[in-house]
């Protein structure tokens, strides 16, 4: 991250009613394959512009599965796009499950596509990193964190998510007095913290999604989690600001990767004269400029 | 349910190692795509099998995802030919996210194929129900309800699962007494019984999944979702017995469907010598029996 100056990651939702006009022009959104490609195009057009500005991107899994399998095409062609363009990719999946099941997805959505068993399309890259909800049990990550340990993969844990109605569950007070999402930082620090899981950085494989718009939690968040690197999306458009995520780095600056995903993609939206894919540039500029002036952000 | 005797539902985890050496045989586990095909066929073959005799089936997502896009359309496939073979079709998904994206699952996990906006693949069936986690929120089951409500579909909302962890975060105190679980059923409850998602039959579009491994929780989960269908998965391998999931079911002997999975599936596993398809059969009469004969649910 130091590399590009800022610990940013442009998110990338594509939604077909938002596409620029020529995109929406040349397909049909009654067709599976032309809409998934679409959405290919859009997004790979953002891959290019923002490669040289960011060291990640977060692929929204839900946005290619609308289009059934053709999307979920696009989708594993897009996450080897990035990595060929040197790109560190979060798959943001939120999967979960238990036991067996978890290691299908871990198979799926994470590991090398040489892992055992392999698979036909060998040829495809998988991401770096994988989103995980663990209200079924922190055991139910544990075909993932192999999976991660032996391919130095990263997770991050759902743990204080940035909608608006997350306190319902997550705020909910537990009889020791603490929140039920800072239980769920205890249990991801906890497991994080085997020395296995351990890297070079002094980070854990098991990182953590703390939403940018929930700045007064987040600071509690950060000293629970000290090994933890921080997922942090919600920055721009769901109203998280540079001065919200400051505290979600660690006292060295560093330990947490700011998530906008709405405020770069549709940032033509508000400049319709002007060039799509410099729109693009613009905004991850703006958003690097803000993240990075932040006192302790650099 | 009462027309097939049973509230019984058969578990779809298709695992490639464990098909029968025939369709092994046929196919190769490092193309995607042929282990894709072998598993749909495996899975049809039981499909077949079950239909006559139970009113239900899950279809467990991940075991076909891992096979990338081949084996996400063998999953939709399976699920089309289990609709026209008269099943209701709950997809076991376990999705969840924050608003847009959670739209964006709905359309392409649940929402029939003719949905706004349609699809080019409009004669595949789609589900009937999806289970989703709410840990990031009841906000985030919006999309799904919207889709729900409006086509006549069911979910399944995790409360309380039945691996061996999941006491970590479910079982958690909070400081009115009440356990995680308590407090996600208590809001699925709230959620589920406004009145434009309650049915003719009186319960609501808005069920849970409760593990057949937890009756001790089981019953107290019962009183407080009055309205809510039970899918109770674990019966069987996982240690669930007839026992164990009475208490799942209402006064009137209704509202839960047991599920079992692995018990059904590789039945065939110790009795070698006889036809697999017949082995899918007879377990499937054995558990009826089981349940049946379970003085509450009939």
């Amino acid at each position: 991250c130091h590399r590009k100056g800022a610990a940013i990651c442009v998110g990338l939702d594509p939604v077909y009613d938002r596409l620029p006009p020529p995109l929406r022009q040349a397909s049909s959104p009654h067709d599976a394959r032309e809409a998934a490609e679409a959405i290919y195009q859009f997004c790979s057009q953002v891959l290019e512009v923002v490669a040289p500005l960011v060291p990640a991107v977060k692929i929204q899994s839900a946005c290619f599965e609308r289009y059934l399998w053709p999307g979920v095409k696009a989708y594993h062609c897009l996450i080897s796009h990035a990595k060929s363009l040197g790109l560190i990719v979060i798959a943001d999946a939120k999967r979960g499950d238990i036991g067996a099941s978890s290691e299908h997805y871990a198979a799926g959505c994470l590991a090398d596509r040489d892992y055992d068993p392999p698979f036909g399309a060998s040829d495809l890259a998988s991401p770096d990193a994988l989103t995980v909800n663990s209200y079924i049990g922190i055991d139910a990550l544990e075909s993932f964190l192999k999976v991660a340990a032996a391919q130095g993969k990263g997770l991050f844990v759902l743990v204080r998510t940035s909608n608006p109605g997350s306190d319902v569950i997550q705020s909910l007070q537990l009889s020791d007095g603490r929140s039920v999402a800072d239980a769920v930082a205890e249990l991801v620090s906890g497991v994080g913290s085997r020395p296995e899981y351990i890297g070079q950085s002094g980070f854990s494989l098991l990182g953590a999604v703390v939403g940018a718009t929930k700045p007064t939690d987040a600071a509690r968040l950060r000293q629970l989690m000290p090994k933890q690197i921080l997922l942090v999306p919600g920055f721009g458009v769901q109203g998280g600001s540079a001065d919200d995520v400051r505290c979600c780095f660690n006292e060295d600056g560093v330990g947490a990767l700011i998530t906008a995903s709405r405020s770069i993609l549709y940032a033509y939206e508000s400049t319709p004269d002007e060039d799509w894919r410099q729109s693009f540039e613009q905004a991850t500029l703006q958003m690097k400029n803000q993240i990075s002036t932040s006192p302790t952000a650099t």
